[in-house]
């Protein structure tokens, strides 16, 4: 190795790949893929001979330390996939993935704000930085009431209840074992999603259950995802069997969702699932099973 | 008991024990200030006989589980001292203590903002709710450039760094063995503070040895603290205990720092440190050593 594994944007990138990343998955993407342009534009001055082992080192950094993180996991198919087309094409690929991520909250904000109607009550479960922007672009318009599943034992409602109360919302806590006694009350459930496969969400643990009990009901269930969160069938699945590790996430039927929320437009889960089908996945990634 | 520990604000006060808090310590206040309320109403009319006794148990369990949450334990202190002048004065300083709670993010980012300049590049460490939203209010404003240390292992800094890119502003995460690199060049460190003591503050570990960095070469160093994380000596003591369990939090000499911000204005640290001092304690949080 030479020196250019002292250059920031590799160090940061080491530091992206070490940390758990819970609220921003997107946003964070964007920042690793604003380092990863950062590197390659760096080898193709000061070390070319480095391109593109560099690249693959780092690329496998970030998925053995992040296979649940699915915008870091997309981040990396995008690499292998552009790799051999050189350093100027890899980098160009970048800056645009890492504009898309970093856009991606916002839009989302302004293709779900409609589903919120005036004087409704919305429960929310898990702690989605996703669904808190929704939620305070929303209330700009309109005035509605949150009720934020605690989700417990990390609490990711309870925070999220305090920052959308922060943000001016009017907002309620709900213990996990109480939202069976308010559910029929509910005009629409919005949770976020880590990860789209094709035929499954992944999410906090407790949203299955919550999916299932409110389709009886006839509440509404919509899922927030950027398709950066899309992954083809062996990333999903890689995704769901690390996000279990910790006992953070679990898998949900898509069948029991009313829509997925992208920046494409509020998908049928059918949609949603099918552009997970047709996601092209790196032979590169195949591999590393 | 009675059927009032089935009641959702006795809920809800159980499930915000049981987590943790972190990013928004003090607008969990206000979510807890506002379910006590609710809860001294309800004993009011309902359940007289249970009043105090009632406020009694979910005060001791609020304090077993979050004696690191400064606001949290400022409110327990609170419903001891006023407990005795009966439920309509203690609901009346809890509504109090709730709206103070809620607007401490927003007072905060508007005194602290006029120190960051435009053009500046701003320093912070650990992922402080009150840091993010001082950064974007400020960037209303003007425009001037972050880096976020990343605060391995947990990645707060990464986190932060995310949010505050896809609120638009210029970011970065910087490594946390590259803070001594880039620190002469930093023109303002802003952390947030979990407690301010008579002569220390408590925040994520790391924060001591930056700002002991910082002072020879003359960066300045602020702290955000809203006023109701200002804890007197014995209860500061006992939540860097309680915070150190989780190797999460230190303390800082508080004559390291350049000033507080608090919603009374960028104190001198004797100054906050004096706050800490003045602040009345109720025997019966002393009594519960």
């Amino acid at each position: 190795m030479t020196e250019w594994t002292q250059w920031p944007s590799w160090r940061r990138l080491i530091a992206i790949a070490r940390a758990p990343v819970a609220r921003s998955a997107a946003a964070t993407g964007a920042l690793a893929a604003a380092s990863l342009a950062e590197l390659v534009e760096g080898l193709e001055e000061y070390a070319p001979e480095a391109y593109p082992g560099a690249l693959r080192t780092i690329a496998g950094e970030l998925l053995d330390h992040c296979a649940a993180v699915a915008p870091l996991v997309s981040l990396v198919n995008t690499v292998y996939l552009t790799l051999d087309g050189g350093p100027d094409a890899l980098a160009a690929e970048l800056r645009r993935v890492e504009r898309r991520m970093a856009s991606s909250a916002g839009i989302l904000a302004r293709v779900g704000a409609p589903l919120i109607e005036e004087g409704g009550i919305v429960l929310t479960h898990g702690g989605s930085g996703s669904v808190q922007a929704l939620l305070v672009y929303a209330a700009e318009s309109r005035r509605f009431f949150v009720s934020c599943v605690a989700t417990l034992p990390e609490g990711e409602g309870i925070e999220l209840a305090a920052d959308l109360a922060a943000a001016g919302l009017a907002v309620e806590v709900t213990p996990d074992d109480q939202v069976s006694e308010i559910l029929p009350d509910i005009d629409l459930v919005v949770v976020g999603a880590d990860a789209i496969g094709p035929r499954q969400l992944m999410s906090s643990a407790g949203t299955a259950d919550l999916a299932a009990e409110a389709r009886p009901l006839g509440v509404p269930f919509y899922v927030l995802a950027s398709v950066d969160k899309v992954l083809p069938a062996p990333l999903f699945e890689r995704a769901v069997a690390a996000g279990r590790v910790h006992g953070r996430y679990e898998a949900t039927d898509l069948k029991l969702v009313t829509a997925v929320v992208t920046e494409q437009g509020v998908l049928d889960p059918r949609e949603a699932g099918g552009l997970a089908e047709d996601r092209e996945v790196s032979p590169a990634l195949l591999e590393a099973d």
